[in-house]
């Protein structure tokens, strides 16, 4: 008996260390993904040269969660709140005013904007090391306003494994976000393994000067580029330089992206998060104000698109 | 005797296997730079992890030869001739009626503004897949016009010795080149053994489209980024999110790049390419129209950084 339950218990411990992917129901969902790496490792017809396989990632929604707002929205409330001292006139300034009243819904009734406001007003003015800092910070302390965790926990645990998975078959993995490529840098080696040069996201200008003769990268208030929609596909032409054989995305956002990635030549793998868990994350879709997820699911079928269906694909949804 | 001249031979191939420069002859430069490798690959106070050993390499003067014109040029100038009949206007249009005629210098009389129109004729209005078709073709038949060599045989052997040094040492190696981008990524990997993906360059904007049904990038005749000067550190910043430890340039348009690669905390190297050998490549600096090398020389004493002579140097300039 004794003996029986050791074995059972070595048995599964060796099946468990077998499996790539173990937070991952063995569903329909988890083969293909499994088949197609098989395949394009394969010596055979579908073999991809190792330097070609790259694989692409949007952040929110994708690899951690995006819910109640963008992440990246609470850091700058939590910037306008700490640089209010240095900018009375916020008092008195829409959309500065009410957040700092803690009204976030009339801080961003002024849509797209009034965030691009925020983010501008919170985000230049300052060299990219001591930006640096400031999200390191932030994203080793600030909490999530629901959850109580860390942002960095509430990556998704079978993501996770899937990067891993990928890279342990010589994938290079990019992320492509709509969020600031700058915000994602200073922690996405640590939490996802993705190194600063494989992170490609939206950016405001900058420049360079030597400032009390100390070379500096100084970030502007403007606009460089917006990392979403069709401006995926031309991030990663900008980035890359090759058009990559795997993507997953989350929104009608990454559209575009799935696309270009798996309308390409010889094998090509689209993946798509669809959030379905309200219980262990959040459910939503087509009418979410943040993540819409609409267009690509109508087209995922024709697209032979892979949808992952939280509740029903994973075991689990963050590490533990 | 002949024992002893065998044990000569023996001897010599195994001092040259274990030197990883053969290229290079035995001198200050040659003894820096692997002093400097030999620091930051050894456990101790100035040991960097691999991960932050990003080295950046110019292109043009600086991995391959860039006289009597940029190697580029060369190639706008073929396509003018080749678009020619498709644009019939061309023939009373300066600067491209002068490129007909085979008149480059007057072609070029009207300077950066007419480079630029003439690269903006010929980079543009295709797709990202055509135009990096045009640029494989070009690259694998054009010859350079005195020396009649392949572009691409008119890379300087010892630094792809030292590009292979650096990876063996697990360096990441970069090119950040004021060169167009997209006119490099065909055929670094296979000449340089540098990936699209560590490409970076000036560019023009593009646009995701989908044509037909066929998803395309296109080329706009608008410019992006010029990743030159005070450029260079930027295109860095946006595409690495890292200061470099190791840069190698030739002219001044890299000295915002040493700049900032060199005054960061902790070790680091800047090498210059000094065009000193008129016999077996060309010999240029203050003067030249392309390439000018002046504040660079004038600084590199007082900034520590190593002047390589092409001359002294350097056991052979081209690979055999």
């Amino acid at each position: 008996m004794k003996l029986r339950l050791l074995a059972a218990i070595f048995l599964t411990s060796f099946v468990r260390a077998q499996d790539p992917l173990p937070s991952w129901n063995n569903t329909a969902t988890k083969q293909a993904i499994t088949s197609f790496v098989a395949k394009i490792t394969t010596e055979g017809p579908d073999l991809v040269p190792p330097a070609e396989r790259i694989a692409v990632f949007d952040n929110d929604g994708t690899l951690w969660a995006e819910q109640p707002m963008y992440f990246q929205a609470f850091f700058i409330f939590d910037r306008i709140k700490t640089l209010a001292p240095e900018h009375p006139e916020w008092k008195e300034k829409e959309p500065f005013a009410s957040v700092l009243k803690g009204d976030i819904k009339t801080a961003l009734a002024g849509g797209e904007k009034a965030l691009l406001e925020m983010a501008m007003a919170t985000h230049a003015g300052m060299t990219s090391d001591e930006f640096e800092k400031v999200v390191s910070d932030w994203i080793t302390t600030a909490k999530h306003p629901t959850t109580g965790k860390l942002y960095t926990e509430m990556v998704y645990q079978p993501m996770l494994e899937l990067l891993t998975y990928l890279r342990a078959n010589n994938f290079k993995i990019f992320i492509v976000s709509g969020g600031g490529i700058e915000f994602m840098r200073p922690w996405t080696e640590r939490v996802y393994g993705i190194p600063p040069e494989q992170v490609v996201g939206s950016s405001i200008k900058t420049k360079y000067e030597v400032v009390d003769g100390k070379p500096a990268i100084i970030r502007l208030p403007d606009l460089n580029f917006i990392d979403d929609k069709a401006g995926k596909p031309v991030g990663i032409h900008q980035h890359i330089g090759r058009r990559p054989i795997f993507a997953a995305g989350n929104s009608d956002g990454d559209f575009q992206m799935l696309e270009w990635t798996t309308s390409g030549k010889g094998p090509r793998y689209g993946l798509i998060i669809h959030h379905t868990d309200a219980e262990r994350e959040f459910a939503y879709d087509r009418d979410s104000h943040i993540g819409k997820l609409a267009k690509v699911l109508d087209e995922a079928p024709q697209r032979g698109w892979s949808i992952v269906s939280m509740k029903d694909d994973w075991i689990s949804v963050f590490p533990e």
